[in-house]
């Protein structure tokens, strides 16, 4: 079948060998996948992968268990081990013998077709198309805060980055009532919020106020600072971006300010795909370009371009 | 007055004039004062300090409201300015406009005399000694981890660092029944909490296994990444020092693992109190050396050598 996969030079489109379903697993049909960020992170040689990119995906069961085959699915990518401490206490997700899907251990989604452990997979509604699906798995990393913190309906909220996740992080926290101001650099994109009724502005138009809660998703370097200062003492500080690395940083600010920094990263499905379904999340606008799989490495390079946002790969 | 000032090139033991008593304050005659980490800093520059150091004190009020005078009392360090949000909502210590007692636009207890609101004081129980309440504002330090982290018995907790600070948190976190495990350099320090049924190792013994919670207590630049290391996913480090400012930090850990990081500084007083009277924390073997406030000089001298603990000051 043909992939799009990472061989520790180059991302190159190849022929690669059917991944098989085995006890407990499914082979899923690829009908779209996104590029994330991270996927070009991993051709820079983050995390030291190899093998088949790609982890945002909807798809249709092709093998597997009877009940499953036939079903368009999505898929959570972190695949536990079953038998630690932390899958017994529902930690799948930090599992610290996981695979993950196109990042970790585990051939991705940039393929005709992709095996995932079948506990992984949810059933996608009929109401909700592929090029809203394939947003399963970002969404889900938006919700995620959710889960970490409470969002009361008084507190004051700032999203520091309007990339593809600062924008579905906006939405996702603009449902809770709270009072949400995205602030970035792409009038294009903080345009997109504005017409859903959610305060934006630009970050030189920004009053640095602050707030309740701060969620760092720039993937910049001088996004951590810049959220700290906007943090208001005893405040929490999420942290979306894992690019801040070996940055010089000043922590005196926390433990002045005493203020929480939570760490966040992938989320569970149902949420995502609730909002999905209830069309309470527009997704759909943050589709840039559609590509081919065959065209796989010049989606990547479409998706370093500035002001692009999500690219999909149609096999 | 005679008092240990710092005029911003060094530290000096000067003849100050009085501190008044004004609307709402009291004149503290100070019976002992205890070197902190934060006045060694001071002195090299932190905080932009001009002034009578220390905050760190036990005294008995000579001036002040009638009630108050001749009583043993000691002082919350942060004065609110008592007109903004953050006084409102009862974070005076979170005041914008606050002045901290030798520490920033206040002068403070390294005197005869020290000035302080009536709203900060509280009175030292007669069973508790002077050498006792001295630890009293540290002691509450310690004790605000638990006001901002809920640590169950179940919890398994590590406290990174055996200097003053350290063998504090991990006394007051030893007494909520978790698993509490002490990691230091220094034998004789830990051999403190081992005589109170303590855990503690050595750094080099140390077998780094993750756990719930993570106190970072070292005050040294490589103690953050070492805390950080040690925190289980979706587990808690807090914060206690602020020296780590400028250092090289990957964050993504705290991304990856999702950990909750909690930046600590001042408590309130009355636990630390009641722990003091209770007899429940040993801070008398945390005593270095005791030398009148004419050789305060030489006292924070004292207080940078290695091994030394606590060096109090007698006006």
């Amino acid at each position: 079948m043909r992939a799009l996969a990472f061989d520790g030079q180059a991302a190159r489109v190849v022929d690669r060998v059917e991944p098989l379903a085995g006890e407990g697993w499914a082979v899923v049909s690829v009908h779209a996948a996104g590029v994330c960020r991270t996927d070009l992170e991993l051709v820079r040689g983050y995390m030291d992968f190899r093998g088949v990119l790609g982890h945002e995906f909807i798809g249709e069961v092709a093998e597997g268990p009877a009940e499953w085959r036939g079903r368009r699915v999505v898929g959570e990518i972190n695949f536990g081990c079953g038998r630690c401490v932390a899958c017994a206490s529902g930690m799948r997700r930090h599992c610290p013998n996981r695979r993950v899907l196109g990042i970790l251990g585990a051939d991705g989604a940039f393929a005709e077709r992709v095996a995932l452990p079948v506990a992984n997979l949810h059933a996608v509604p009929d109401s909700v198309g592929d090029e809203e699906a394939v947003f399963a798995e970002p969404l889900a990393a938006a919700f995620e805060i959710l889960e970490q913190v409470a969002v009361a309906p008084e507190a004051s909220v700032v999203v520091l980055g309007d990339g593809k996740l600062g924008l579905l992080v906006t939405q996702v926290l603009a449902r809770t009532g709270a009072r949400v101001l995205a602030v970035g650099r792409h009038e294009e994109k903080l345009a997109l919020l504005r017409a859903r009724g959610i305060e934006a502005v630009h970050l030189d138009a920004w009053k640095r106020e602050r707030v309740d809660i701060v969620v760092e998703a720039t993937g910049t370097a001088t996004g951590f600072a810049l959220a700290m200062a906007a943090t208001r003492p005893r405040g929490t500080l999420v942290l979306k971006s894992t690019v801040a690395a070996g940055v010089q940083l000043n922590l005196a600010p926390l433990v002045i300010d005493e203020i929480t920094v939570v760490g966040s990263r992938c989320g569970l499905f149902p949420p995502a795909l609730a909002a999905l379904a209830a069309g309470s999340v527009d997704v759909r606008s943050l589709i840039s370009a559609e590509l081919p799989l065959a065209r796989g490495v010049e989606a990547l390079e479409k998706a370093r371009e500035p002001g692009v946002m999500k690219v999909l790969l149609r096999p």
